[in-house]
């Protein structure tokens, strides 16, 4: 009844929205992301991430805001802005180039897909939780965007649910530089247990 | 700042599982349901109070088990014996025609339908709560199968998370007469704060 | 990064609602309890379980039901038929002996007692899934009261949630034989992965 | 089947912290919010709008962080650099006069207090949802401390549980201006519906 437990059999990547509409070029938001994003090369460290935990072995999974679908919100008596928004600006369309995944993030075999959420939270009204429980996850490596929406909603909600978060800072981008200082320095320091850059990270997959 | 509130404005119609694989002559369990269906006309008296909801304006939500997809379940570790059962049977398998909705059941525009969920209760890590929530919703009416099974675990749970509910007792159905009495005798009284049969739901929604 | 685990250190007991209202002389509920209890001579059984697990160093967790307090329910909109009986018969009431826990089953320190809850599940809007969490635990030994409703609600959650569970029958009881039956024969084959007697729980436990 | 509703029927005011150690003189953290709180005369404000609250009988909730109890977290495999905060600074210490709610804002016969959460979110593991539920509430006004991280992450999860927020911005305060940048101007924004003074919410409130 003794079994030998590897680090990352109880560690997951989560990827958050790596929608085209965010991260590819004539995407809905990515004039809005791509100051940031250029500036800390967030998609190729994104891909280097994501590339170092499928060679680890690491169990990939993904948290997906909900692809705007007609009738989404018309009915709704109480509505956030950030969901207005969604609304007016029908991000990440359903059945559009811009509600897929930017190519090389595209799920694989194995991969978890939790079902899309409809505010920011990953964890939210979803099955993530459930998911990250029946493969045994403990800890997340988290890598995506929008750093101070969904990116942080989903971490603080990870920490609240028990799971223990690291954060990839340069693997994560925003509309400007004060919205990624909420984000990585002013809040997350309190809810994921390292903050660091894809470097670190990378070395410390290979020693998995 | 004061409104005229109806009945039917917090009231919605819950609908559970109204798969051809559990209602439709041909569907995978429905030799294992037919004989309590058909004994307490499970099929029609869905119709009718669907019809009837429709008709005075009761918003319709759907709770719908998880399809069955090739991959859902070869990489948990922990998973409960209903859930080795799906996975062996491929009940409701996705794409297939034991996994659509009963022509008469399907929904229209306006209607809600949830999360696939993933055990047996339709609130469990879904988007169920967060729907009613959305729609002002704090009683729920609720129809369709499987009697102990999804029909009992959504109750509870409706009930445990400040919903009240009334449960139409020849509108859902079950493998056997004894798993029909634990269900609607021997627990939903606890949870269910109305256990009535169809005609009585018929006359009450004609009053909304 | 790598460790050895053992069955113990993902494993707990879950002791439900020991109180003395239930499983005392003198309780609220002990008289509708005692038939069923002294003919499986559950209490002896529970004690037999906890001592066993304890033993065994598997961390003890508690659910327990709200205890009832004036207010509790005066302004409540809805209330489901288990909360208004707990209303009027105020169980557990706070600060008197029927809402203490019988003694043979007082936490000890390292136990964690969840926060109570409000209707039937442990999990329900308590903390209890995350200190699940916090300590490592997938997989749940289940003893306590009552049969068809904490036990079951508390159980039906568990496998909702990914958690893997073992019930005692022998260390449960109910109100009548009946509502035995439908909680251990109808119901809790389709969550719990095993439903074992003491007896067999006490071996594997001294195996750990 | 038809009944008035008044606004004030669906809105409470949520209370958020308001322990000695907060905002009372001699507090284990009143040096380090004194700045922000005293120059937005925060506590002022928050015994304004609890006063008009009741005067406009709106329902009052109570968020409350976990009070440090010897054993809270020695047993915790995985724990969040706030809660680690928690622990080492016995914040809100149980039995203790820091751990007391300051005497202005003492809960009142009818008031509901949650049961206290163990990170941030006055939602998490906790039942203020189901209260709110039993009550009929779908807009929270809310007040308290401290803005960056359990006043934001409640109402974070507020609007992901599908509530509508307003934020009282002179009424809650912070370590740093900073911090209560980032709260009130870059995150809640996206998630509270308004973000007010107090000034407003009292005129709003005598108009109920």
């Amino acid at each position: 009844m003794a079994k030998v437990t590897h680090e990352k059999e109880i560690t997951a990547l989560l990827v958050i929205d790596p929608y085209n509409d965010f991260i590819a070029e004539g995407g809905k938001l990515w004039e809005r992301v791509k100051g940031v994003a250029e500036a800390n090369e967030c998609v190729p460290h994104m891909v280097q991430v994501l590339h170092a935990a499928r060679k680890a072995q690491l169990r990939v999974f993904y948290a997906l805001h909900r692809r705007y679908r007609p009738g989404d919100y018309e009915t709704w008596q109480y509505i956030a802005p950030i969901q207005k928004a969604a609304w007016v600006h029908k991000t990440f369309e359903n059945g559009t180039w811009g509600g897929e995944i930017r190519r090389e993030f595209e799920p694989q075999p194995g991969d978890i897909v939790a079902q899309e959420h409809w505010c920011s939270s990953g964890f939210a009204n979803t099955d993530l939780d459930v998911q990250l429980k029946k493969h045994g996850i403990h800890k997340l490596i988290v890598i995506g965007l929008i750093a101070h929406t969904c990116v942080e909603a989903t971490v603080r909600y990870a920490a609240e649910l028990g799971y223990e978060v690291t954060v990839v800072r340069d693997a994560t981008a925003d509309y400007s530089d004060e919205e990624m200082h909420a984000a990585l320095d002013v809040n997350l320091p309190n809810y994921a247990s390292a903050i660091v850059i894809t470097n670190e990270v990378l070395s410390s997959l290979s020693a998995f």
